[in-house]
């Protein structure tokens, strides 16, 4: 297991980290400052910042990307949703590969409608297979552009509204399926927060392995959590055994960054940016 | 699988989902008088209305127990700590069967410390250890009592402070290793709440069977939920399909009551208890 202590080369800043304090060009910036060599963005930070211009910015400071945010949300209504859908994560995988990313991350998508608070069906078998097929299909574009895409299996506590892909396990049976041959176009990526909990974690790591290990993420889970969405804490300060986690990530072959993604409304978004930096790079050494 | 839009014989009410409204003994009446059957008392109810007063109250009605709330709460962060939860299964078990109830069901208990707000621990596993090892000890009281115990898995959410069994294939596993011979001494109890969105939910009823299928939960998941705790939905109102979940309870063999339990503290906490009650009624019929 890589030691962690001393420095933080393998330190990624997913950017909606500190997104309420600072544009994603500042962001990239404020990264560069402070000899963080990874961000991972979000699409909706990139098409504010302008994607040309973040580019450039990336060029300029020699900052890479861990990941791009996001694609996936595949479960339509309708067909023509479906069609919709199959377009934007094409769109994503053509964002990504400009930006010279080593994956997009796939928010697979809950029932249909239920994210705008209008769930249009209770069938989350059917919501399933939508993603399946939807999959399925996006990795043609992605094999032609050679831009893997990591399944986020998400804390099932989304899968009414984001993803009802929830488990490690179910992201792995979605990749031995649509990729067999472990090609390394399709594979997984694994936000401590969302499966810290599973009883099979440390085996389904194991199954994963080094081709399917494609993104690596933290921040911790508070005791008490106030909030479904945006209460997740800073690596340290909740219950996740983040050193154990990372050794079994790291055993199965994994040796990428470590992506510091924390949704903190009451807290860390409401801080300075520089210092919520500057406490990622803190608790990257001590806490993961 | 039964048909319910007649009538609601079938129905019990699961006592917290009217607490905040009145008290165990008028919760007992308010039922009778709408010809509910059966409920599920907890401990502290049963405790503020007295042992004697609610074992008379049932009697009185003829209203029966479709299970005991609540056993569990195992890992400790002392050996006195575990000794004392034992201590405390052995008289709830001692409680139920007083009651006449038909299983205790177990909210095994998260981190040690973590349910106050001050989590001892990082590691889940040893939680985990706890668990099975009290469960262990119980039984044996629980045998000599002959009372069932249910294990409940709760959802994820809760697995820091509340339960860190969080999967029917979980629970199952923890029944096949300490009652390998079914004895019908172990088994589940299945919270739609809790279970709804596991992809493996229909092969684990199904491997559960009649002998461990001891208890049937149900309210609905709203979108979005607001609360972690206390924001449960009345049946229909959330995104749960519930009568295909009753479909392969009953399917396993289970026949008993499919009882309603609601934390809701901005909306059926705040109405009337009787509104309360002729929803659920009313909801058996048409949503389960």
């Amino acid at each position: 297991m890589r030691d962690f202590s001393h420095d933080h080369r393998w330190l990624s800043i997913n950017t909606a980290t500190v997104r309420a304090q600072w544009p994603l060009d500042r962001i990239v910036d404020e990264c560069a400052r402070r000899g963080i060599r990874a961000i991972s963005p979000w699409r909706d930070q990139v098409a504010a910042a302008g994607l040309e211009r973040v580019a450039e910015r990336l060029r300029a400071t020699g900052i890479e990307l861990s990941g791009y945010c996001r694609g996936g949300m595949f479960p339509a209504a309708t067909d023509a949703g479906r069609r919709e859908a199959l377009d934007d994560n094409r769109r994503a995988i053509d964002e990504a590969a400009h930006l010279g990313a080593p994956c997009v991350v796939l928010v697979v998508g809950g029932l249909p409608g239920a994210l705008a608070g209008h769930p249009a069906s209770k069938d989350i078998a059917a919501a399933r297979r939508d993603v399946r097929d939807g999959i399925a299909a996006t990795l043609e574009h992605s094999r032609a552009a050679r831009m893997p895409l990591a399944i986020e299996p998400l804390h099932p506590m989304y899968a009414a509204d984001r993803a009802c892909v929830n488990t490690l396990e179910h992201a792995l049976d979605l990749c031995d399926a649509l990729d067999p041959a472990r090609t390394g176009l399709l594979g997984v990526a694994v936000d401590a927060y969302h499966v810290w909990w599973d009883p099979k974690l440390e085996a389904q790591i194991a199954r994963a392995g080094r081709e399917r290990l494609l993104a690596f993420h933290v921040c911790d889970w508070l005791v008490p959590t106030r909030d479904l969405l945006n209460d997740r804490g800073m690596m340290g300060d909740g219950v996740i055994d983040l050193p154990r986690l990372r050794g079994w990530v790291e055993a199965a072959g994994y040796a990428g960054y470590s992506e510091v993604e924390i949704f903190s409304a009451e807290n860390w978004w409401k801080r300075d940016g520089g210092e919520v930096l500057d406490t990622c790079i803190a608790r990257h050494r001590t806490a993961v």
